[in-house]
């Protein structure tokens, strides 16, 4: 298999997790989202949408979406679970992936941040921006978070949820927020962090790293 | 079942959506966004993160996050399916459906455009934002849509992504894009829109309805 993506784009580090804790092997291909590279006409042939990560198959076959991705390989290789077992329990690790994949997110990538920019916002207002929607999210996460005393967001392994925290406390430290505002979100990351997976899957530690 | 929402959320339009195409009732609470009625603290004691929808089950649990209360929908009711049964199938499905549940939806919410006009932008400038925010979306959908005749998005029958299709669209529309643009996407809303299961979704049809 082969990642497209890019060191420090969140969504290809939730699928470098995934496929780590999965024990599959891959090739990394990056893409430099801030020089454009994932609007390149042979990047587009790979994903229309222009965005990584992509996850292209032995037989070529290309998956993009982060969380489609993950779900895949969940469903074509169950272990070790990245999700409950019991359809509430998975129903709460995905609402807790979804306030980060799709409201937090989204909300503060590169293409975004630009786009406010080009419509008049400063630079400080666009970090300002980025900041205060990773703050949001992370906020709403610490709600999400069952009270429980397991290493891990949703239990004694990492889930979904700890793939999707992971990246987005690295985007918002980037982004200058006061992380320690959230206590049990960081005791979780302390957590994967001791774990090679997400060890290997850090920004720092891939080939494109700057 | 009660499912609280708004009339005219997308997110709760999809589940709306789900709920009757796997033939379930449900009593809708309406909660109106636009007066703030989501950070209620009632609501909030209901989902800490103020969004809609939530669907509250018989006992009290409480599921939130559109995607993960239809994924739960699909293990706990599968059928009629809402996701093809091969993985690859389900995985393409996905990726369709959070191109727009996470990569234009939470762009253009009602609390972003909020947040974008209390930073500056004019009115005129946060339409704009949501109207190019829907139009790249869709754009995004057509390429992702497969070459086929068939007369839903992803074969004969509507599956999870006809159900982020169907509101996306009304969304775009109330935000002046010109959707003549994405005949493609246009035939599969028709097919849907012959459904019953679609048309007591729409926010016209709702109790809250303005």
């Amino acid at each position: 298999m082969k990642l497209h993506g890019y060191f420090r784009s969140a969504a290809s580090w939730r699928v470098r997790i995934a496929l780590n804790l999965k024990g599959l092997p891959y090739k990394t291909v990056p893409h430099h989202l801030r020089r454009g590279e994932q609007r390149a006409p042979d990047y587009l042939a790979i994903n229309p949408q222009g965005l990584v990560p992509a996850l292209e198959l032995g037989d070529g076959t290309v998956l993009t979406q982060s969380l489609a991705i993950i779900e895949w390989l969940e469903e074509t290789r169950p272990s070790p679970a990245l999700l409950p077992l019991d359809a509430i329990g998975r129903a709460r690790v995905r609402a807790f992936a979804l306030a980060l994949v799709a409201d937090t997110h989204p909300l503060q990538n590169l293409g975004v941040l630009n786009q406010l920019r080009e419509r008049g916002f400063s630079e400080a207002a666009a970090e300002q921006w980025a900041a205060d929607v990773n703050a949001n999210g992370l906020a709403a996460c610490e709600a999400l978070l069952p009270r429980s005393s397991a290493p891990f967001c949703f239990g004694a392994s990492p889930s979904l949820a700890d793939i999707c925290l992971v990246p987005q406390l690295g985007n918002a430290r980037r982004f200058g927020v006061d992380v320690a505002r959230f206590p049990r979100l960081l005791a979780k990351e302390a957590a994967c962090n001791t774990l090679p997976a997400f060890v290997a899957a850090m920004p720092a530690r891939q080939p494109d790293a700057e």
